[in-house]
């Protein structure tokens, strides 16, 4: 490519409502311009890394025996209304009516299509196991769009389904789309873990989440780093950081603890170590019965240190619909106002759930659902009922691996990939069902694997920038190397050379950009900094003069001087071709 | 590839509701499946020929220095207001809103977007010129959505836009485009051609059609054979007929002519040919002066062997919003039913225009706006006023050639891709400007160019098929040869002679698929007819122990034996590799 037959737009500042340093280096490296909020252009030098992503992730989907379709973008609602999702899918979901009225969505992922295709197309279990992917354009209408394509409304995803006769065979479609995650990863050059996660509101039976590593990412995810025990914090499990109750030593005793509705102000007051309190979460779950509104008091305990898992509450028997009572629900359950409550003297029953790491507590504190005081020695069996136990925390670092094998890190990532075992979730509700050995129909057995590709550029820049820009790896870079030369237009030894270079290079199948635009070098050399390109050959008079070219890597220090003659064989080897 | 990790359903018969051949065809190949009303999935042989179609436009567009971005499907409405076209466009343009009630349209084509990415990133002559374009999805809400991709609402195009300049500039940049598609077309392997167009609502100054031939395509396309001149319907000029007027030899009288509505029934039963007859056409057209609205009447006259081309009328002064005359308009303004309607003796003023050929006839025979009555020997100048002249029909095969060269033929065409001058309609209305050299600022001399992506696949076939299935050509087959093993798990003779063609077809970057499937040979062949695979090779031991396989191109009456040995070099042969 001749830079002058592209199209270079490069700008010193970003646009103020860029957040983030993925977006603000996206908009400064004109790789992407905005049109509407979420809403992108993939200008000339973006587009080249999405391709690129998108060439790695067909390789390996078509290695790893994936077939590609396309499945379309606006969507009838019938199909959607087959599985519940066109009720259950909030506002993210964008719906539109055709001209004659009819309901449409925007594919945000085609569960439903797939399944549709598969159950016409698919009759008998000699045509499974199957995996169709297709890359494509995705619409999911973000309340609040941002972060350039961290979090835009379109954006492109890669997403595949796999069908399968029984658990065993979808099991090893997953095992094996696992496979290919991490190979599409590796391949791109990117830091990146595979964590545990919640299956959540899709349903089945197991899921991992694929990570970029970042700092800036917004998801900790926990690791063991001497087991391969990875779970994001959703999924990670906490184990009791008491390992047996110990004995009651104190009595129970309400004592005035005024001002103090934290477990912080408590500890401090009372002079005691914040791990020897306990806080109260209270919640409310509603149900139906035979038309009835009835209420439900639950009181979570968790020691005083540590943080409510969300996820993990919604998984304890009779929590799926929880909320967090109202301040009115608590004054009439407890008889106190929020910040003293306790599992002692509710005015109401109470189920209470404790952490299981309170529930190895003893002689701790809580509160005694009286404004401005504490219990002080509270046991489990003498003072109250031994409670439900559930892990109800987040992991913090240094806790257990619950493999046992050491204790876990945290760190940050962003989330760029899901793989999902979705069991009969789908294929049930659509009766996309096969016909068995025996001629028996059975309903197939799906998982499913999306990649997000736009999200990709965001999440490798991310991880992979310093102060002048952006700094691809070579595998999605926009372009692999750029030759600089000092006056194209001036020089004919150094349009020569130039010329030269290029040219083998590209028989070389190298991915190569000349600038000959003509720029002084400070701006050429900041353009390709800024853009990211991994690997840059300056070609000038002087250096010529001793027959050699300078060279230099994206990350170096400083340039080197390669002689003219070593110059291809030079950068096929540090691009490993 | 291998057909047995691949995805093949073809079917015996197609569904009802495909209309035309290439429907049927693509339904049975199993190349798309419906899933909505113009709305379909691209199943895994289909899409290979859409990546195949995509790879020559991309290439090729590349070379005429065509640069790839990609534009957003879902495009805020303030960018259509701009232009227009938010309130232009009838409910072919599909809008939506999304969460917080703002408004988009899903893209039909790009002007809007691009001229907005054009118009903030490029301030100089020195940027000038430019050719943006992409592929991507489109969605036009059709009426009537029919004949598979022909028709669709979801599709694909390939749509770009050129900048410039000046006049001049536009002009080149449109030649470029024009040479560029003429490469596009010839690689495809398909007949097409060529023709001037009418620019239509898009504005502008040129214009030409690209159009797949095919006996079954919508278009009529108007050329001479023996020179370069080539358009579309509306765009072909017909001459008159005749040269230069006769004298009147007759004297005009109102003739008794019952249940004559049409000239042929006037014809035969006055005896005469129907050349010598004239139609008349009631138009109404409705102004607005100061608030009121006025009515226009308007007759056409055209002979009674002559086609309307409503294009043409369009063009007339003072027809642009024309319409045809309701029955009362016609009453009141003739004093007579249709049928019967001319151009002498009308109760209100009438505004005569009179086809090229009309205006040179003597002794016609018109309608005498009496019902049962017509006019014979009615001569202008003498029996009514010289009329307005315009060219009004449609051309047919034998008149004389615009260019004076010869006589025009007519053939039918699919449109598959359409070039425009814009001139400066987006441009100015958008403030898409340009500093000249001088610091002057300039609107951008705009071009847009389109190719149907997913239409080419349907017209291909509408062109290449015969009773077995789809003929594709070479270079956009979904495969360019399959290999039909007989007993592939059975022989192990003919196992390795398959595994080592497949191999070395494949390291001779020839696209294969082995047939692994383990039917019987009819149902095998029938399959890949079907399909359209343009070679086909046949493995079978007793061939094998002669040395032999036996290859057919699907255009042969007959298979032909060829030495294994040989295999290779003829099929690279055949494909021009």
């Amino acid at each position: 490519m001749r830079a002058s037959r592209f199209f270079i737009s490069t700008l010193k500042e970003a646009p103020s409502d860029a957040e983030i340093v993925s977006h603000k280096l996206m908009m400064r490296a004109g790789m992407i311009k905005r049109i509407g909020s979420g809403i992108y252009t993939y200008m000339p030098l973006g587009l080249r890394v999405i391709r690129k992503v998108e060439a790695i992730i067909r390789e390996e989907m078509n290695k790893a025996g994936g077939i590609e379709l396309l499945m379309p973008l606006v969507q009838p609602a019938e199909l959607w209304q087959e599985t519940g999702r066109w009720d259950k899918m909030g506002p993210e979901l964008l719906r539109l009516k055709d001209r004659h009225g009819r309901d449409f969505a925007l594919q945000p992922t085609s569960e439903e299509v797939v399944t549709d295709v598969v159950r016409t197309e698919v009759k008998s279990y000699r045509q499974l196991p199957l995996n169709f992917y297709h890359i494509q354009t995705k619409f999911r209408d973000e309340r609040r769009p941002r972060f350039g394509l961290m979090r835009g409304r379109e954006f492109t995803m890669k997403d595949a389904y796999s069908f399968d006769r029984d658990v065993a065979g979808m099991q090893e479609s997953y095992q094996t789309m696992f496979d290919a995650y991490v190979k599409i990863f590796n391949r791109f050059g990117l830091k990146f873990r595979a964590v545990a996660a919640d299956n959540g509101a899709i349903g089945g039976t197991g899921s991992h989440e694929f990570h970029v590593i970042a700092s800036t990412g917004e998801d900790a995810l926990v690791y063991c780093p001497s087991s391969d025990y990875a779970a994001n914090m959703e999924a990670a499990e906490a184990l009791p950081l008491i390992a047996s109750r110990g004995a009651a030593t104190q009595t129970l005793t309400k004592t005035s603890t005024p001002n103090t509705t934290k477990c912080e102000q408590v500890a401090k007051l009372l002079g005691l170590e914040l791990s020897q309190t306990v806080k109260s979460i209270a919640l409310t779950v509603e149900n139906e019965v035979d038309g009835k509104l009835t209420k439900e008091n639950w009181l979570l305990l968790l020691r005083g240190d540590h943080e409510l898992n969300e996820v993990k509450v919604s998984k304890v028997p009779g929590l799926k619909d929880f909320r967090f009572a109202t301040e009115a629900e608590i004054l009439e359950a407890y008889g106190s106002v929020p910040g003293y409550l306790g599992p002692i003297a509710a005015k109401q029953p109470v189920k209470v759930v404790a952490d299981r790491t309170v529930a190895n507590m003893a002689d701790f504190v809580c509160g005694a659902n009286e404004a401005e005081y504490h219990f002080t020695g509270a046991n489990w069996g003498r003072d109250l009922p031994e409670p439900v136990v559930a892990d109800l925390r987040n992991v913090v670092e240094g806790d257990a691996s619950p493999d046992g094998k050491g204790v876990l890190a945290i760190e940050r990532g962003i989330e760029v990939g899901h793989v999902f075992q979705l069991g009969t979730a789908y294929s049930a509700a659509m009766n996309c069902v096969y016909l068995d050995e025996k001629g028996q129909p059975a309903p197939m057995q799906m998982g499913c694997y999306g990649i997000g590709v736009t999200r990709i550029l965001g999440a490798a820049i991310e991880q992979n920038f310093d102060d002048k820009g952006i700094v691809w790896p070579d595998a999605i870079a926009p372009f692999e190397i750029v030759l600089c030369p000092m006056g194209y237009d001036r020089s004919e030894l150094v349009k020569a050379e130039t010329d030269r270079l290029y040219a083998e290079l590209q028989a070389a199948g190298v991915d190569v950009i000349v600038d000959d635009r003509g720029l002084r070098p400070g701006a050429m050399f900041a353009d390709w900094e800024l853009v990211g390109v991994p690997h840059r050959v300056v070609i000038g008079e002087r250096g010529l003069k001793e027959g050699n070219l300078e060279y230099q890597g994206r990350r170096d220090p400083e340039a080197s001087a390669v002689p003219a003659a070593d110059m291809v064989a030079f950068v096929k080897g540090k691009l490993g071709k």
